[in-house]
């Protein structure tokens, strides 16, 4: 199907502003046209859209995340970081099935795709399950199979771990892209992460891998190996790696020297950061190095959304505090992060989250007809300070509509829910579940 | 209108934790009684309201801020503090007229009730105006004359000011509640708030000023008078009123001491003091000290959002993230800053923010059937960390409807809309505005 858009304003990802009134044509699925006024004549393939109140934009793109964690969502709140995964996530985790780890990827990419994210990135178990219903869903996804190596049943899972990789990158028509996945430096020695390095380098996907995310972490780097979690992973060669690394909270300046001569990218999730109380990431000083960073949600346990439009306002407005500087991003830049350089983080189509010609055609419109929309001194402003994530009401991804009119089209809303509360039952805390 | 609210979900300001399914009665604009299951048998005179899919919570109450700033909505974001109030602000607010300020007050006002506000803080000019247009909006609000006194026309405003408690504290079937509202120490010199203090206690009313907001002003404050600005104020005699004191950003511990001990009141402002690189008020050390604190947006050119789901949702993340620390607020604790204490920080009614017999019937429905809230582990938790402004579809203020199934009912929100655009065209920058 060819779309012709028209009498919408629009935001193209790559100029800082945005069209007050103009058009957009897709084609097979990529952007083929875009301009200020009236559209050019179409013939009968191109099926119209009247953009009358509506704002154009790309489809957002979340570095990190773990989908199926939505069946966590605020089961553990407010807690130490080891109390909560030691004595409340991980024994819920334990009790997921395949199937369940299925269905919680489906509640999540509800929420991803009603709040306007169209590439999603994610790190878990029953990496099948999950790019099957993605593939289902239509979303396009960069997909790993979480690894930790501490025995030699995790030399099985790097194995399965490697079809993974073989049998579904490029599946779904191109939409599903795979990665490595080893958990983090502190659950993956050495020893193990140089198997995951060859088989990344091999098959020639990227890897993804926490990094540095609390000061724990960091502390017990130096005790055990004396150095920092970011030097040991250079000295383990993973850096000849394409490497996403996720939070990057704490970092010396060599840590970000090394990174940035690496060409390692970053998956920055403030909030999640913020509410597991694991700090703030040095963002100015990575965008200074000109170190690639997307931004993430993280799983909905430690979120609890998994809505980008948070993030964005939050990338937006945090460093400005932290900095004491209110210059210190500003809305462009901002926006950026949660479209076309989290592309580039994900090793994407370096044309995924802008709107222009050759484009894939991923994109999202949001209803501007409220009151947090004027005035209209600024439209870009008003998407980042002003607008959230319920505002979405139409996701394409190449150009195939996932949701429209806020109806969901690819998946079945009502019957996720029966099945989330049916499986929640199951949970070890499951008193803890009131409705 | 007497209502009887059933099959519904409700938090009730007081407790940690939702009820599950329960009734409300409404009665003469209070809340007559609530409980589990199904509700008494009631005559007539109530109108029922079916709550399926929906959570009732009491209306949230900002604390800090300049309503008819709405108007300058993304006029100007990202620049330091001073460029953007001296370069940019304050030449646009120049050209207002009491007309543009009542419409910018209706504009705050649709967007503060779509987003659950029932109750608003105000420091601006032409304050009958503010007061009038309130009134027919049927919101409850805390209103002040905003007082600068660098020379003798400041003592007219103050008369002015005086006039204005007298004429409209509880006004509105008192729903109006009026202050007196110096700008800030380095706006307001001692002599000139002296007179101030005066007034303010003459006529029992509170007093709401900007303190410690940045840290210029805290260095200028120790500059020019040898000490911090919580001291100056206390010297002056301020602590003697009852004083809301908006953001408190840079506060030493004798600051904070000071403040305890002479029950100063603080409006928290996340946010704002984000986005203009003021800073991050020390909120847990406030609340260890028993300070009351509730929370604002300020006005909408330093936000841009009047929206208090975003900063509820902020002050439950960003204290974690900055003290590393994930106890250090929990969901309850935040949605109390929201609800009844926010109540307590403007000196109303000690029941408004809570659902209980006897207490003022200001209170928002919710719908939570998205994706976000599910699974159900912990409604409250859903509320702070996984719900949004959009999510608001009732909004009634002592038991009148202002706000249903996402209709305006007092507002006529079209109307609005015409006017902001044609009033903006006059500001000084007016080739910025694109639409
Ligand atoms: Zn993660
Ligand atoms: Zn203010």
């Amino acid at each position: 199907m060819n779309w012709l858009i028209e009498n919408v304003a629009y935001f193209d990802g790559i100029h800082n502003t945005c069209m007050e009134r103009g058009y957009v044509l897709v084609r097979d699925g990529k952007i083929e046209a875009l301009g200020a006024g009236e559209a050019p004549l179409c013939d009968a393939s191109y099926e119209r859209i009247d953009g009358k109140d509506r704002l154009l934009l790309p489809g957002f793109i979340n570095t990190h995340g773990h989908a199926a964690m939505s069946l966590l969502r605020g089961y553990a709140d407010d807690l130490p970081l080891h109390t909560w995964l030691k004595d409340l996530i991980w024994p819920a985790e334990a009790v997921l099935s395949p199937d369940d780890i299925e269905l919680g990827t489906e509640l999540a990419m509800l929420e991803m795709l009603e709040t306007g994210t169209t590439t999603f990135t994610d790190m878990y178990a029953d990496m099948d399950r999950v790019a099957n219903a993605t593939i289902r869903a239509g979303m396009r996804a960069v997909l790993g199979r979480g690894l930790i190596g501490f025995d030699d049943v995790n030399l099985e899972k790097l194995a399965e771990s490697e079809s993974f990789v073989r049998m579904y990158e490029g599946a779904g028509e191109g939409l599903i892209h795979t990665t490595f996945a080893p958990h983090a430096p502190y659950t993956c020695p050495p020893d193990y992460l140089k198997h995951v390095i060859t088989r990344s380098q091999q098959l020639a996907v990227p890897l993804q891998i926490h990094i540095a995310e609390t000061a724990k972490e960091v502390a017990d780097s130096y005790s055990e190996y004396g150095k920092s979690p970011v030097e040991l992973l250079y000295e383990t060669g993973l850096f000849e790696c394409q490497i996403i690394g996720a939070h990057c909270v704490h970092l010396t300046d060599r840590d970000i020297e090394l990174m940035a001569e690496h060409h390692v990218h970053v998956a920055h999730n403030p909030g999640s950061n913020l509410k597991l109380g694991s700090g703030i990431a040095p963002l100015r000083k990575l965008l200074e190095q000109n170190i690639v960073v997307g931004l993430g949600t993280d799983g909905a346990a430690s979120n609890n959304k998994l809505d980008l439009y948070e993030e964005l306002r939050l990338v937006a407005l945090l460093h400005k505090g932290v900095e004491q500087d209110a210059t210190a991003i500003d809305a462009f830049s901002a926006l950026r992060l949660v479209t076309n350089e989290g592309a580039k983080t994900l090793f994407l189509d370096p044309m995924l989250g802008t709107l222009q010609p050759g484009a894939p055609a991923d994109f999202q419109f949001i209803d501007i007809s409220g009151p947090r929309y004027y005035p209209r001194h600024n439209l870009l402003s008003h998407i980042v300070y002003s607008s959230h994530g319920g505002d979405v009401t139409d996701v394409f991804v190449a150009g195939k509509p996932l949701f429209r009119k806020r109806e969901h089209l690819t998946l079945d809303k009502e019957k996720v829910f029966y099945n989330v509360k049916r499986v929640v039952q199951k949970f070890p805390l499951s008193q803890r579940v009131n409705v």
